[in-house]
């Protein structure tokens, strides 16, 4: 029997909502074990913390007996995605799939037991079906159901093209859970309709209807919209640990609580007194965002990597002492000033076109001092040596003369 | 070149729609053998004179050196027929597939010449269709195009079920037009839709986009309903001569002209005239009726056995000088005052019952005499020969006793 406290976490933590959460603790508690059904899409296989919510939870399952069923879904990848455009794709040749699949795995592997994970193509099955075999699917559900996915009732009303192509993406998913006779699937809140006809289906050709099992949506590091990569407010698996540790760290404060419960194993009572704790404002937050950023870290990197990443970040971020507010100045105009339309820029010519000094020997005279310095928006800062320096800055960066005087470079 | 006559006959008479004439026109004219398209669902192997409509166009045109393609649409007839029921039906087996197109081609080869007629079965193609091609076909076309079609958004707005796979109908049929590369597809004013898919789909997959060519619905002997199996107002191409000729024969009179046009080779300029005849009422309507049933039975039956009908026609039903009307007394009642509930009736208490002798003597002395006839709503009438005559009468059936007493069988 599982305890109270791990049920309650399975269940109710990182989860968003479960058809039917009564027939899933039933099953949880049969003793059986499980096939947990996740798809996963060839033609996008790279993995960020948002994903890693539902891995973590394969994960709390794997641990106690169950079975990962990893779907291939290279035929549901030429369809498209269910969010929204409408055209199809162009299949991903035998070959693409499987370099992808073989990149995905590496990163799905850091969160889900290989052990306990079994993972098939759809072209197992969907590479032999037939004509005959898409009536079946198709004559067992209506258009008008169909219709009621929130993203096709929205195109629809709004007279935007649905392919009668992407009627066919839920029935394709849905014949993945009969054929792998799936327990659970698991999904984003997005992808509740899809899982539903699923288990409908599995019901219509007598098997038992699995569970639907929907996560919730992670904030990206901007703390508003949903993390993607698309959004480029992402955290990939695959950062370096110093990245990972400042891309957390970069998260807004309000986020911090969220992070916690849906990305580490902090116990519950912890997170409510964490939750406290930043209500009153008792803990600066940063050192609760080290703690979080340090433990994520360590759960793609070593122990180690993870220290020296936190050692990074509290030398390069934390020592740079910036003020909260500088002047910018644009690129272009730093580069017009300067007499450098593209390449190197003189340092110097860099120095007087950014005010930061007033003249060219003064510039030179800073440059000789050592005393000019370029931290970029990313990475180590490096000094500008030498008065014959060259430099190429990027947007973003900024660029320090002597103790206090700093200007950010900007767009365009 | 076509003299402008036979151009005018073909592209006007019996058409209800050409999309486009003038592409047709220049087709015809081309000098190249079309190919012309008609599908047939071999769930549904009887021909009626409406359909012939169609295959005497397709007749007109073979005399003109093009040819026909026959599609036996064994997959689309799976699917169900586009106008309404939403159940897909259980595939034919192969036997009941070319046992019905047997049937079915044995009429149509009454009308259509069979040297210039090549049969094709869906399955040729659709028995090694890919779930690839599936989408490779789905991915063309969105829903709300297909929605359009005016059985499909009545019964969407009704509320009324659309399988998803009857969007796959006419996509089916579309496809069939790209394989054997049609250049014009007939079919009823119905058909418009899926015709026009055909059309888009072969300009999409690079072909010449077909011409689509709809023709009218004939009415059936009613006057009032298109000629249906199911409303039973039909004329079979398998009618005996008798049957046929005396089916044409209860068209209502102001069916004539349009029989006439649909369903004969009589010239325009003749039936200009006819029209005019009728309309003025110069001649009985009667003989304009027989000349028709005669020219009909005799594109099915030799000319012979159209003369022979036309006689027996003459004889049985115009002998008969029956009167417009006369007493109507159900066959129930005349079981139950005959003390017959089933089986044979006597005929002396069939004679008292119906109160066409007075008395058991009367009715006797009537039967003896050879004065007592049946007259049957179809086929020749008998007389009832002796005293102890016995008689198993039917509704519909006229009884008569002498030469001016009549009464006429009704249910129950």
């Amino acid at each position: 029997m599982l305890s109270p406290e791990t049920l309650d976490t399975i269940v109710h933590r990182g989860v968003s909502d479960i058809i039917s959460r009564d027939e899933f603790i039933r099953l949880l508690q049969s003793g059986r074990p499980l096939r947990l059904k996740m798809g996963f899409d060839p033609s996008r296989p790279d993995i960020h913390l948002g994903h890693t919510v539902g891995l973590r939870k394969l994960r709390q399952l794997q641990d106690l007996g169950h079975q990962v069923i990893l779907i291939v879904g290279d035929w549901t990848a030429q369809i498209g995605d269910p969010s929204g455009q409408s055209a199809t794709r162009p299949m991903l040749t035998h070959e693409q799939v499987m370099e992808n699949a073989q990149s995905y795995l590496r990163q799905f592997f850091k969160v889900v037991d290989r052990d306990r994970t079994q993972v098939v193509e759809q072209s197992e099955w969907f590479g032999k079906f037939t004509l005959a075999d898409v009536i079946g699917l198709t004559g067992r559900f209506t258009v008008a159901q169909f219709l009621q996915r929130s993203d096709f009732a929205q195109r629809f009303a709004e007279q935007r093209p649905i392919a009668i192509t992407e009627l066919l993406y839920p029935l394709l998913q849905a014949y993945d859970s009969v054929v792998i006779e799936s327990d659970v699937e698991f999904g984003g809140t997005d992808q509740m309709f899809n899982l539903l006809v699923g288990r409908e289906l599995q019901e219509m050709m007598g098997q038992r209807p699995q569970q639907c099992f929907m996560m919730p949506i992670l904030p990206g590091t901007d703390g508003v919209q949903k993390m993607s990569k698309s959004l480029d407010n992402y955290i990939a698996v695959d950062e370096s640990p110093a990245d990972m540790y400042g891309k957390v760290m970069s998260i807004a404060d309000n986020m911090i609580v969220r992070y916690y419960e849906l990305l580490t194993d902090l116990p519950s009572t912890d997170l409510a007194d964490l939750e406290r704790d930043i209500e009153l404002d008792t803990v600066n937050p940063m050192e609760h965002k080290k703690r979080l950023a340090l433990d994520i870290t360590s759960q793609f990197h070593d122990p180690a990597a993870a220290d020296a990443a936190q050692a990074h970040f509290e030398r390069v971020v934390q020592g740079r002492n910036l003020p909260d507010e500088m002047p910018e100045v644009s690129l272009a105009s730093l580069r017009e000033q300067s007499n450098a339309p593209d390449g190197a820029i003189r340092a110097d010519r860099l120095l007087v076109a950014a005010g930061l000094a007033a003249s060219n020997a003064e510039a030179r005279r800073l440059l000789s001092q050592g005393a000019v310095e370029i931290l970029p928006s990313s990475g180590d800062p490096y000094r500008l040596e030498g008065d014959r320096a060259e430099v190429s800055p990027a947007a973003g960066d900024v660029l320090r003369a002597g103790r206090r005087r700093f200007i950010r470079i900007v767009e365009p």
